[in-house]
């Protein structure tokens, strides 16, 4: 007996459904903003993640020389892979290039609650046009399909934030800061205590009375008194772009899902404007549950043409808590519609009139045993049919059928001249 | 810049809408048989392929080390994973077992037409039944999924074979004979020239007559001249499996796709039954076009109870190489409902037109540039938009919007009282 990889998943039937229903959902409301489908590969070069990503990245890569010596890894995320597939097409491409895909990636990292080892998101881009309605278009999308999940503005709030105002106001003081370092001390502030996000910030080069000023202004309600704190071009313009965005996704009935927090940093480096996470109103799925922001240096560093872009990675296992704890969380269950039951020697018509309801797409199991009556019930039963259609020698000897409700256990007898149906699918209450 | 992988396919919109809608009728397919959809992981440990498969899947194999020092393959075949998750919850789960996936499996091997190191596959099978309609339902189901393509009798043949006739044959001969090496002979037969293939016989332990009389006897019409060659009991049971399958496969419909071709061995060593495969009645795809089969003894190797067990791997690559050939691939190109076009200050009304239309399920792209008249509309082309709406400054003053037809150019002003509508997906040819 074999055991299953740590942090790796099987998924039964039931559980199945269930992540199909939301992916299909998730899927069908990108696809209404014209967001395309795109087919991406697990492996990709090593130096792809090494080159330009951050440390957090690499040192998770699943990596290793293939058996023609390349060093490979598998995919931890999809971004510089849809960036190199972006360069090497970038002539023949119409912008705004809108893309999706759901798929699983991999990173060897602590397996916890909603994390693990290998993980499935859909993520969804844009690549070639800076205009704030492109970002608030991943906000508007995203928001759709949470709403289309059943989720409301009370269950979620995407907690937007831009790049360049952190890092506006960190180049604004006197210190020499390492703005990176300073951005992740903020991308963690929530998660640690105070004294230990100033040292981190003290330790990223701030005086300790600039992080203190720092903080603060961070708190604050009114974006102007960024612009005034650090009195500079780039964070009024960051402040102008923030706002421009805020009032698109008004424009695209997303506003409600929005709020400014400073705090929002996104832990990877190659984001330069606006981003945002999507957290839980309850709290209790603790951390971010999933982000996105705007990049538009990365395609550059891979070496095509500049082209801005924007996108967001829609972590599914983390979702799947979120929508478990505000009870939107699809039953996990079988679904079946027709189970036909064969008493005696009568496969030949069990098999017509499975194959006439199979035509008109409904889900039909029969008898691959040498079972009885019961012990078919029984089956039928377990993968949830609705009706089961017996046919036995003697109901053959009527021309007919018996349906069988399996929530109620009525049953009658049917003539096969009214089943199965030219269309629909009835049952037993549509004869009775 | 970076390249991707040799082997390893990016599949753009356009390539990517047309595999999903194959993607989306094979799954339809074998959901209407009560086949239900599991999940699996990229990786497994590597000794549940080192341990029990065949050779050429272990030289294939992309293995490393992990960072917690485990041998770990990706997943280079479904079966071995499916075993595992049966043996695990064999208790639990109600028999038959019929279960779904599609997934991309991982090889490193030469690339050729129709065979990629990264490749897809849908694999579909049943445990814990070996009655023939077991195997013959795995037949229909396979039929329905090329029919539902658009294939027919004319494009494809199901050549299928039982091992325990090969097998049972081949031990029915006087000499000692490496039974696998012998049908691994067998599977290669059609590939090579007559004289090498009695060579591998005769290494396999025949003597040169034998090896001519068993060629010989593999070519009957008549199942029962199998039965009187090695008159054993071995091979009269699997003629006998072999017919019921067959008579099954007529009771489901597929019989017509089906013929008996005894050189149809299936390389993989874990078969032990009926065992069949998919060609190219035209011969343009030269290879096999997918397979399958029973492999009744796998799930106890496992360490699990005896449960017996059939299925097939429908591989995309070879696949989508006959529906080519055979005129039935679907069109790669976008598809765009609506293009809501601004001109000067109307993104408010411009947007709240395409959340409705969105709502309604339809594809809808809006600006997402600083573009003029003439620009959007040469995108909104580019995406194959069936109609534009042009929301103009003018048409707001109208209370009206225009609709334009993409494919004649034509062009009208309708209300905005009729559009957007309650319901439907009205184009200009409705308002004209």
């Amino acid at each position: 007996m074999y055991d299953r990889l740590k942090g790796f998943r099987d998924f039964y039937p039931g559980e199945m459904s269930a992540r199909r229903e939301v992916t299909d959902t998730i899927e069908e409301r990108v696809r209404r903003y014209g967001f395309r489908e795109v087919g991406t590969p697990a492996l990709e070069r090593t130096e792809m993640y090494t080159d330009k990503s951050g440390e957090e990245i690499v040192e998770e890569l699943y990596t290793f020389e293939d058996k023609g010596s390349r060093n490979v890894a598998l995919t931890p995320e999809l971004t510089p892979t849809v960036a190199r597939m972006v360069v090497a097409k970038q002539q023949a491409l119409a912008k705004p290039i809108k893309w999706f895909s759901t798929r699983p990636f991999w990173r060897y990292e602590q397996v916890q609650q909603g994390r693990f080892r290998e993980f499935y998101q859909t993520n969804v881009d844009i690549f070639g046009t800076d205009e704030p309605a492109a970002d608030a278009e991943i906000l508007a999308a995203a928001a759709d399909v949470l709403t289309g999940l059943g989720l409301s503005a009370s269950d979620f709030e995407f907690r937007v934030s831009h790049r360049d105002i952190l890092g506006g106001l960190l180049e604004s003081l006197e210190s020499d800061v390492d703005t990176q370092a300073a951005i992740r001390a903020v991308d963690k502030s929530e998660k640690i205590d105070d004294a230990e996000y100033h040292e981190l910030l003290v330790e990223a080069g701030l005086e300790y009375g600039e992080a203190e000023a720092f903080d603060a202004v961070l708190e604050t309600d009114d974006l102007d008194d960024l612009v005034e704190f650090a009195d500079t071009e780039r964070v009024e313009a960051a402040v102008e772009n923030l706002r421009a965005v805020l009032d698109a996704t008004e424009d695209f009935g997303a506003r409600e899902f929005c709020s400014v927090s400073l705090e929002t940093a996104r832990g990877l480096d190659y984001y330069t404007g606006v981003v945002f996470e999507c957290f839980d109103t309850a709290g209790e799925v603790s951390r971010s549950v999933f982000g996105g922001g705007r990049y538009d240096d990365l395609i550059e560093g891979f070496g095509g043409q500049p082209t801005p872009a924007v996108g967001v990675g829609i972590g599914h296992a983390t979702l799947s808590l979120l929508c478990q704890r505000a009870g939107v969380w699809p039953e996990e269950e079988l679904r079946t519609d027709y189970y036909v039951l064969t008493v005696g020697d009568t496969r030949e018509v069990a098999s017509d009139i499975a194959r006439k309801l199979r035509d008109l797409g409904h889900v039909v199991e029969v008898n691959l045993t040498g079972r009885g009556f019961g012990s078919q019930l029984s089956y039928a039963d377990g993968i949830n049919a609705e009706t089961v259609v017996v046919v036995g020698e003697q109901d053959l000897e009527d021309d007919a059928v018996t349906l069988k409700d399996m929530a109620s256990g009525d049953q009658m007898q049917v003539p096969l001249a009214e089943f199965p149906p030219e269309s629909g699918r009835p049952t037993y209450d549509d004869y009775a």
